[in-house]
């Protein structure tokens, strides 16, 4: 199995709902340095999994989507915790659609698998990891 | 899947036994930098893997039972070498008690598999993965 | 010339005002990677810089004043933008006032300077650095 | 499941084929910072997945084969794209030829599965993972 | 003192001429890693030290002048040999130029002095500092 | 001024003496990942600081004398406090008398600067700095 990965980040604002997260139900704010990592199992014709180029111009497109924001301002994402696993997971999807839309180029059709990890610090990350 | 991971550490010092581990025979020491990862496949009602705060203390609080310790003088490794390797299943083995005791709290009871690992310095580290 | 360093994070919201801050004008956040460094040029009693025990706290106190707020809303930084350069010299002017207050205990008034760094992301970090 | 990784890296010359790299497709270069990871469900006599040593120079060996080099100019490489990926499956495929040749020692006979990955920057890396 | 940093990266093909060099005689290549550094005692009417989106703006075009090139082919490096810390002097020198040319803005003839560091593996580096 | 760095590490026991130690008073031990820098002001004939590949070599040596060792049983360390500022400043000390005595090669008698720099985990680390 082949992979590549790309970094990027975001820098959003938002606060969490309910007594587990202290005082992070104030509204304060993070830097997701975000790893999005595409999988599949031979290498396309180039001899590539994915365009590297395009895979970090799709995730730069993804995050400026989110960033520089208040999240809880965002009706997509109203009525929801905006935990750092659960944005891995909408960060996850929106490649995921952009890959199935065609936005990775055609030999992109061939990837596998997606997985997107959220560093919030230096002592802690979150990933979520789905098929294609 | 998602998965969240917090990261510790701990100084130890101890010996190895065997020619295998040449000058590390000697009585030396290591700082361990401890990632530990926790995974489930679905969110739980907070929209969270675990309690990330209390997943950083119940690590602290596993290598604090090991740290500035010589272990060659614990009881509890006595006639075990204590590599990196075996440290880093000691450490998931202790924490996923933790976790059926109740410890981390009862949304974490759905946590389905842990990964430990163990950095010793910037060129080496090892894992064990478990479920749960 | 010796120096200690110490690490730890904090997590804000905040808004910049000023056209050079593009998008950064809204409302939105960051994690703050801090390093705080204390310098001398003789080692105290102890053979040490200062107690880096006691110096993990103090920079972990006055974080606390700092993290998992809205900057904006803070009437310590009314009128003033909290850009990323201007937070580190408020880490580091609160933390000289504590050496000077005794908090980092007697030995360590023989420290000679601090650097603070407050790193953003992967790829941006700024200091300050002042004399003790 | 057990594993050990150890970092080394290699600093090589070479040139890119395919529009979809753009100006890779001049000759330049790339330092690979490369994680060797090999995996095991039990652990040896020793209590170690492999001996570290050990695992260190065989990857230093390999990566020497191919390091301070055009590999442009390299036989085994005449009309391949030497693609980060297509690199970590090389790299890969030679260490687990040494493990079954022997160089890892008896007791390495055991491992079950390698992981290479090639850091090409602080914002890209690539992996191959293959069986023993 | 204040000063902010920003980072990127160019990947280059180059030889060096020495005995000294040894295996780096031969034609190979670099990823660097480049940490650009600004300095200034006060900051700005913006509270900044400089325009972290312009400073990343043009710390990215100098990069860009280098980078996917065989720096032996380079008119510009002619005669010289291109090793790191004579790479990190061309950097911080083009950086200058810029600054002095109003790249940067009005608000960087503020400017003090650049630091500029090209990490060319995870285990060395070299750097390059002078007043504007 | 330019610098060149080289990292390498050491794994050490030893214990600490002063209640301000607290539990580092017991034997335990760290991994220290080492930074050796080289300052000059102007580069040698080769248009280097040093040849790095001798000064990692070297710094190598100055490590292999201390690791892998109990620091408590070293006749060199009798009733002293072996902190890890004291312990970047017989590392810098080593280094130097090596430059001098000329293990650095004739070119290095130009370097005018040492900065050692002991990381003991991911959250502290300690430097000295010596002149030449």
């Amino acid at each position: 199995m082949f992979s590549v990965t790309v970094r990027d980040h975001m820098m959003i604002a938002h606060s969490l709902r309910g007594d587990v997260f202290g005082p992070a139900q104030r509204v304060h704010g993070a830097t997701y340095v975000v790893d999005a990592t595409f999988r599949r199992a031979a290498l396309d014709a180039d001899n590539i999994v994915v365009d590297i180029g395009r895979a970090a111009e799709q995730l730069h497109a993804v995050l400026a989507e989110l960033g520089f924001r208040n999240l809880d301002d965002e009706a997509a994402f109203a009525g929801m915790n905006t935990s750092t696993e659960a944005l891995a997971q909408v960060v996850a999807d929106r490649l995921a659609d952009r890959v199935h839309a065609g936005a990775f180029g055609e030999a992109a059709r061939g990837l596998q698998g997606i997985v997107v990890t959220l560093h919030e610090s230096h002592i802690a990350w979150a990933s979520y990891e789905r098929p294609l």
